[in-house]
């Protein structure tokens, strides 16, 4: 193995352990909703800076990579966009100590309705940000184009959470505050697959050589 | 001038034209909103697609310029940092078309109370948003860092609507909807703060050659 192939095995490996650790932060961060357990949400919560840590890691690995090596072609391509994929998973785990911090709150007063779609909001999420990892991994086009698919079925879940928590709001003002935060949460999770999303469409970038975003082909949403 | 400066200098002059594309949209949303003007709304709309375009050709040229000129030190950095920058300034526009939707249907109803901490937040945001650029541009760590302190400001505000809505929303139901449509520009102005201050931070790591981002220093929210 050369020398840049073991950098960018390096590479790689971190990329993979940044996924895995947001994976887990959001799984936790909804669980610790749904099974209204603060401890999930305070791992959540102490957890974030070992993705921060890993997401500085990463850029300044792959600059010094290029800088020394100066790849070209398809090798620089998944380098740039590696650090660029970066930045969605970061914030991804920004958006679950966000969800982490409210579960707290919300934990704090009487369940307002069973949580059924906030669940499914979270697997579907979850399932896409792991897929499109993989998709990025291993350049599967057709893989990175079904996690695209999948971000309409997230924004349906999203609509009828929001105007069912409308409807229950309208009709007991004392449920406005948890209603209101319930939706940050639902908020949370559609922002959560959009990244998934982004970082989909950087998979298929890198495997046709040109860039898709944007395009009508791909959903556009916050 | 080297053909490397030219492309460099081309590179810049994209990213400032993409800046003033997301400063206008911020400013022309939230108008929209204040306003009630549903032409600045469509003109947000529909002029997004010109911000992705910039995006596209951004993230092609620096991967070309990288290529073929192979900087190292500040000029690489330089060039995959703004790679990072234009995925933020994106992001910016995608949320400001979010704003200007959720104002189209705002305006379509009676209004809740005269806004005036909302323009407020988008003044800042704005703000930030040009003096986040301009510090990167000019490597200017000391208006960088006068960016990211503005951010807590921004917070401040958004709570204060939130909470204000709050009350509003408990005390008369009829007033949910509207109530949980200009949280969301509140929460939306916000995020526009939070890439901003990514900017900015980005534009320390230029000039101190370190990466601040996720220090104390510096806030991270989302």
């Amino acid at each position: 193995m050369s020398l840049f192939d073991e950098d960018l095995r390096k590479l790689k490996s971190k990329i993979l352990e940044m996924g895995g650790l947001v994976e887990t932060a959001i799984r936790d961060s909804v669980r610790a909703l749904v099974d209204r357990n603060d401890n999930l949400a305070y791992e959540v919560i102490k957890k974030d800076h070992i993705i921060n840590r890993i997401d500085v890691e990463i850029d300044e690995d792959a600059i010094k990579l290029i800088a020394r090596m100066q790849p070209k072609g398809i090798d620089l391509r998944f380098i740039t966009t590696a650090m660029k994929i970066t930045s969605d998973l970061e914030r991804m785990g920004d958006i679950c100590v966000n969800i982490a911090e409210r579960s707290l709150e919300i934990n704090r007063e009487p369940i307002l309705k069973p949580y059924i779609d906030i669940p499914r909001m979270r697997e579907l999420a979850q399932g896409m940000t792991r897929d499109a990892l993989d998709a990025f991994m291993n350049k599967d086009q057709k893989l990175a184009t079904d996690v695209i698919m999948r971000d309409d079925e997230v924004d349906d879940l999203k609509y009828g959470i929001v105007e069912e928590l409308l409807s229950i709001m309208m009709l007991d003002p004392t449920k406005v505050s948890r209603g209101m935060k319930i939706t940050f949460v639902a908020q949370s999770l559609e922002r959560i697959a959009d990244h998934a999303t982004n970082i989909a469409e950087f998979a298929i970038y890198l495997v046709v050589g040109k860039i898709i975003r944007h395009t009508t082909y791909t959903s556009d949403k916050v």
